[in-house]
């Protein structure tokens, strides 16, 4: 079986927009087994749309539109439809059920009621599909043996209706499944040369994501092969990420539990991505119990309790202020462990000896304290991005060995 | 003119890494007043690269590809182009130029050297194009008056790479100008139908994205038009954020500035999400000085001061606790301003009378402390989103108004 995942709409073709509902689609898709033959973003012109439906219908098992059909005039997936199908358009009373859960809000009821004359229209010769949370209702229809489904572009609304109406899709079967393996430390053909039986085998799919110091496999296959090809690539490496975690976060949060050790940090240049990496994973709270993030010297100072004499001397991008950062979050919060963080994000701030990139990361235990440093490449953003990732990557070692001993 | 940008890679097609260049590309194509036709991911299978080119080749002015340029088996891109061209590949010694930037490294020379096989090989009808961030050999070739450039798939090569070979498109002209308009608390149907003027003149391409509480208006054209239409647009709004400011994080650093403010936020359930987007913005600094958070009650009570009778009797998902919190931040930070935000991002915690989605968030100055509460949908990941948008938004109004009314 496989599928073509599609997207209308001109903010996405103007770049003004992120399309990211083909990519939730296609992981799901690709975890049972459908193959994706194509993503495509088109434009809002009716014949466009028109022309993306005689282009694959029948020639895919499952073809999947989204966006276009909305209230506003450039939403013409529906009349698309219709126009392909050769038929009128009706209003189906499938959108009184959308008003009614809004009866109490006269305001907002009144809004839909005046949408009506849009989201409500289905082409006869299809059905429509429910929206449980936004109010555009989807379209189906087969033709040539493709099963065509249009829903909005709205990420919440498209990944619900997906689930509503592809639950076979969503739903876990001992046929296929996963796994992610993240080591860290190697690069990319480094790790592929070492498991040649994994990456060879046809029997399974083999993703390989590189994002330094963290390379993430990701296999897929049926049970039996998945699981050898587990087993297998972890006995080959030392710094693997424990069984079932998808993340740093993850796996420092996992750690954490298992030892029964909080955790917190203490962040500048990254202003929180920490603390937020690690809150975003359901749970968190066991074991984190915060993050200071101290972006001018006076707050590293009066909070974390870095010494004046620390940041006159040393300058708050240093091992010194690494080190003290790193005490202060252990010690203001109470944890066991803890990580800093204090670098030059850029794009201004940069000198000779300390240029834009340069991260200082401090790691405390209730015994000892120590920091390490890393020049990292990219744009201001990027630069924060990696340096989160460090700092998961050696909390996860610190927690992992009970020991501070940075390496990567 | 116009382009078509696609990319290519299994990874693409099976969910497990976005597409994001053919986005940023976008963005700055239409910016010069550059349509994009489509936007496609197709699979590393050399006949569907070649497919790709004989669709596209004669009918884009401009097509650039994509991904599949590295060294492993699943590259194709380069043999496909040489297949469609119909002649050889040879081994272009642009590629020592890659190689001379790593001679201090013997460990990484060996690694490049020995992927000459693969990344410094150009078909003998095409040019190679130079990598100034990675080691894969671009390649760019002119057939039937479409200009193709093929061109690794990591976003910063790919970015390095569009720019150095396409300056004309990332220069500054006085052709093609854009604005960015955010509204805040009104939804975009009302917004649309109060700007018909800007909505329905051709000489403007303009985008209406919701993310409530604000809506952002994309208006591009030619300068005249564009500033005629930002100015009546900004007449017509009362909540309508600064001029030149593309976010709530750029006009809360914008407004902080002008009032010589500093701001400071603690943050519980967004995990530090808020002081992230604060300081993804370069020189924010300059009035942002750091973020609590304060994941567990304990830290609350340690760091912010909320006393323990407000979360005994209250919870720490409650109005008292956001107003101590936001008491809090603005004390331990020494801030004009500061915001707060606690609350039940889910999936679990949630109960009937504060269903998960409760967000209570503070804000203070140093005369008064108030709080607001809203029910947020979607998952965890959409909650903590929409908290931030919410905090950030009346913590603009508050320092904008030099008043605390939170009004969405």
């Amino acid at each position: 079986m496989n599928a073509v995942l599609t997207a209308i709409g001109d903010e996405l073709l103007s770049g003004v927009r992120l399309e990211k509902n083909a990519n939730f689609m296609a992981w799901h898709l690709h975890n049972k087994g459908i193959e994706v033959k194509a993503i495509e973003v088109i434009s809002d012109y009716e014949d466009e749309i028109i022309n993306l439906l005689s282009r694959w219908i029948g020639k895919t098992d499952l073809l999947i539109l989204s966006g276009g059909l909305g209230p506003t005039h450039d939403d013409k997936t529906r009349y698309a439809i219709a126009k392909y199908l050769g038929c009128e358009l009706y209003s189906d009373s499938m959108y009184d059920k959308i008003l009614s859960r809004v009866k109490d809000n006269p305001d907002r009821l009144a809004r839909l009621e005046k949408s009506r004359s849009t989201q409500a229209m289905i082409p006869v010769k299809a059905q429509p599909v429910y929206n449980p949370t936004g109010s555009a209702l989807g379209i189906k229809f087969t033709k040539d043996n493709t099963q065509v489904i249009a829903l909005p572009g709205v990420p919440m609304e498209y990944e619900a209706m997906t689930r509503q109406e592809l639950p076979e899709i969503f739903a876990q079967d001992n046929k296929h499944v996963w796994a992610s393996i993240i080591i860290l430390g190697l690069p990319e053909m480094t790790i592929a040369e070492r498991i040649p039986e994994v990456i060879n085998n046809h029997a399974l799919h083999v993703s390989i994501l590189p994002a330094f110091p963290q390379v993430e496999l990701i296999i897929r296959g049926k049970p039996d092969d998945v699981d050898e090809a587990e087993k297998l690539t972890r006995s080959r490496f030392d710094d693997v990420l424990p069984k079932g975690c998808k993340s740093l976060a993850e796996a420092v949060l996992y750690e954490a539990k298992i030892n029964h050790a909080k955790i917190s940090c203490s962040e500048s240049c990254t202003g929180g991505l920490v603390g937020a990496a690690l809150t975003e994973i359901a749970g968190s709270s066991e074991v984190f119990n915060g993050s200071a993030v101290t972006y001018s010297n006076n707050a590293k100072h009066k909070i974390l309790g870095v010494d004046g004499n620390i940041i006159a001397n040393f300058g708050a991008v240093s091992k010194e202020c690494a080190v003290s950062m790193a005490e202060g979050a252990l010690r203001i919060y109470d944890s066991d462990y803890a990580v800093s963080i204090t670098g030059i994000a850029g794009p201004d701030g940069g000198t000779e000896s300390k240029p834009v990139g340069t991260v200082y990361f401090g790691l405390a235990s209730r015994e000892k304290a120590c920091a390490f440093m890393k020049v990292l490449p990219g744009n201001r953003s990027e630069i924060r991005t990696r340096a989160v990732r460090f700092a998961l990557a050696e909390l996860w070692r610190t927690l992992h060995n009970k020991n501070l001993e940075p390496k990567l």
